[in-house]
């Protein structure tokens, strides 16, 4: 195959009309698609439809320290749920907190509660001149999105495989106090897969931020989302490296069973030091009397423990891995040695990320929805939705059956080679 | 029966010696008895078990609208479960918005929305000097709390049977742009049992706010929990009278089915004009994805609808009225007459609201905790827990089985009269 780079202008401007050609019998085709979101597909929520059928009698209602689960209360959560959401965080049962069904909201919440009431005493944020918060991008939409929401400055940070820039990281938080957190997703990161390498945790451990408020959101989303059984990345755990490095309290952790179990029905929590939790608990009980036990019992009664946990995503890795594969073999297929893309190789989590030549990421994006293919805005992996070489998509292919995958690739395949063309010939 | 006030200083002083003989007499059981929150009982968290009988199959998990509820989406909630709600409301399901296990919740963001961002474009109140909320006394100390916590001042209002003083409300609401908000529990009120009259609900809805951004907080918490089939009351729409008097968007509106499901464990709602709600929905859209949907189709699917509900809260009432009933004959046998107290008798919701002599209440409740009953602290219903005349505590008889709620009682009026007789005798 010949780099694109390497030809000529006429060769490029017959190579143009062809894929328009092939665009068009695509478009033709009245395609419906969409890989856009890291949804489940119905087969991954069918695996946990058992987990409804575990509780019928009054007498299975109550928790192991004799809480009626139906009943208020219980703010931190059940005992049992405290333990397995602790284990899946390596976190101590108490220092969890087991919430709704949305670790979003709790994210959401913690930054909430920083900006009205402070941190551990600190000044409430809403009383500083300037908040900045560190984005490591490529990196998840809806984190920069809340940040945003509350008006503080973000900053993009390079992801490398091992992580963040921890020069750059190390540089802002030691040393700039408006820097109040910084967004991590350290296993199977969202878009670019990386997991966390041990020297970046310990680094991120040894921080000793300018503000005495800063946190690390270590959004511990894919903790044990492996898609190949002998290839499965495990992180340091970030509390006790912290607590080793002598600064237990610089970090917030939290997760859900939302890839586990049901996506709009599973449960949240999070993990931080005694300190922490208790600074926390010690404003979220104005806001609720606690979320809802019933459902914290129901996952408890149905993984038993964090070993039935790991299982059951054994169940969800033979469901998403035809369709990972599908993504990477049209990749490869259609676009190895043109020299115009490259994407990795994710051995867990929800996405593919994908950088074309700069550029081309929005005509690209723009050129698969015009023939049906719904992916997530170009740039929306970037703070403020601008990624500034306009040339990475994740892409999700999670939802669609594989068959629907495999469509979508060989759309997105054409779609990528003709904005990468037209950009050429300019 | 002799008036206290009428009794010499010698038959109040022998009336003591035989009322700490009656206590200690109590206090040598060893009680161990809790009247002190609107806890359902566990015979009424057993009246919906079925729901958790209700899903089983994949093919059951769909909303009307086909969205998957084990999935991610849906804002706002299923179309069906907004219907409901907005039933329970007298809202229409298109100015209704679901949301998980917790309307304190809803209540907390609403107001903690308002604190961040502003009421639909006002000045976010952070960015004010002064916010003052109206707070009905005696009322709910959650809601109450919710507002002190985020350092407003809180004003008390005179509750009368009919509602809050409507020509106080109307004095501050109308005059004093500090104003934002009043917190109102319209049916069988919390603690008063107060049903608000028409008139009271209209001239709510003609309130002209001195402030743009000002929101009736209207928590309907017992619209439908009435305890004697033939003395259901009523209140107003609303929102409808709202509409009518040309101001749509002063009222929020909030119900769960805390206490008609599972406390801990149903489903919470909101509802007000289609402007509010949009403005709601474009700020929670940063702060999640979606409530718990598996939970709101079961309740669906349980209740069918609101007619369904109806009849479950019968059930409800059956098992409550015998434990009101202990409360009120123990009362009138023990302290009718006397002129050292007074009580209301609900018709609805979940307590008694006793008033004793002036400055007893706090001695009252430290009396009967020392002999094994816990009671809401004194002071509880008012701003900052502070009954100015010490006079109030709020009776919960829900939660113990009718036998302990007699015993409860039984020492309740042993210690009122030994509190107010040692008041006597100074």
């Amino acid at each position: 195959m010949k780099k694109y780079a390497d030809m000529t202008k006429e060769e490029l401007t017959l190579l143009k009309e062809e894929l328009e050609k092939a665009y068009q019998e695509q478009k033709d085709k009245g395609l419906n698609l969409d890989i856009s979101r890291g949804k489940p597909g119905s087969e991954q929520l069918d695996l946990s439809m058992p987990m409804l059928d575990i509780m019928h009698s009054s007498a299975e209602m109550f928790a192991q320290d004799g809480t009626d689960v139906r009943n208020y209360g219980m703010l931190a959560g059940i005992p049992e749920a405290r333990k397995l959401m602790g284990d899946l965080m390596g976190a101590e049962a108490s220092q969890t907190i087991v919430f709704g069904n949305s670790s979003l909201n709790v994210m959401y919440d913690s930054i909430a509660r920083s900006v009205l009431f402070g941190v551990m005493g600190s000044t409430p944020w809403k009383d500083l001149p300037h908040v900045k918060f560190l984005c490591p991008v490529p990196g998840y939409d809806r984190h920069f999105s809340v940040t945003q929401q509350f008006g503080f400055e973000l900053i993009s940070i390079p992801m490398t495989e091992d992580g963040p820039d921890m020069d750059m990281v190390e540089d802002y938080v030691n040393h700039d106090p408006e820097v109040k957190g910084i967004w991590c997703v350290p296993v199977y990161s969202n878009p670019g897969g990386a997991v966390y390498s041990e020297e970046t945790v310990r680094r991120f451990a040894a921080l000793t931020p300018a503000a005495p408020d800063f946190r690390i959101y270590w959004d511990n989303a894919y903790a044990i989302h492996h898609l190949y059984a002998d290839h499965q990345r495990e992180v340091l755990n970030i509390l006790k490296e912290c607590e080793k490095a002598g600064h237990p309290d610089i970090v917030y952790q939290f997760c859900s069973t939302s890839k586990i179990t049901f996506s709009g029905a599973g449960i949240a929590a999070m993990s931080a030091s005694k300190a922490n939790i208790d600074d926390i608990l010690s404003k979220i009980k104005w806001q609720t009397i606690g979320a809802d036990k019933v459902n914290q019992l129901r996952h408890v009664r149905f993984f038993k423990d964090i070993h039935g946990m790991r299982e059951h995503m054994k169940k969800h890795a033979a469901i998403l891995r035809p369709k990972f594969d599908a993504v990477l073999h049209k990749l490869e297929k259609e676009l190895e040695g043109l020299g115009i893309a490259s994407w990795n190789h994710p051995l867990g989590g929800y996405f593919v990320s994908f950088n074309g030549t700069e550029g081309t990421a929005k005509r690209i994006v723009s050129l698969c929805k015009e023939a049906g293919l719904v992916l997530t805005g170009a740039g929306a992996a970037y703070p403020y939705g601008k990624d500034p070489a306009d040339s990475n998509i994740r892409i999700a292919p999670s939802l669609p059956p594989v068959s629907e995958v495999e469509q979508a690739m060989e759309l997105f395949a054409i779609c990528v080679k003709l904005a990468t063309v037209e950009k050429l010939l300019g």
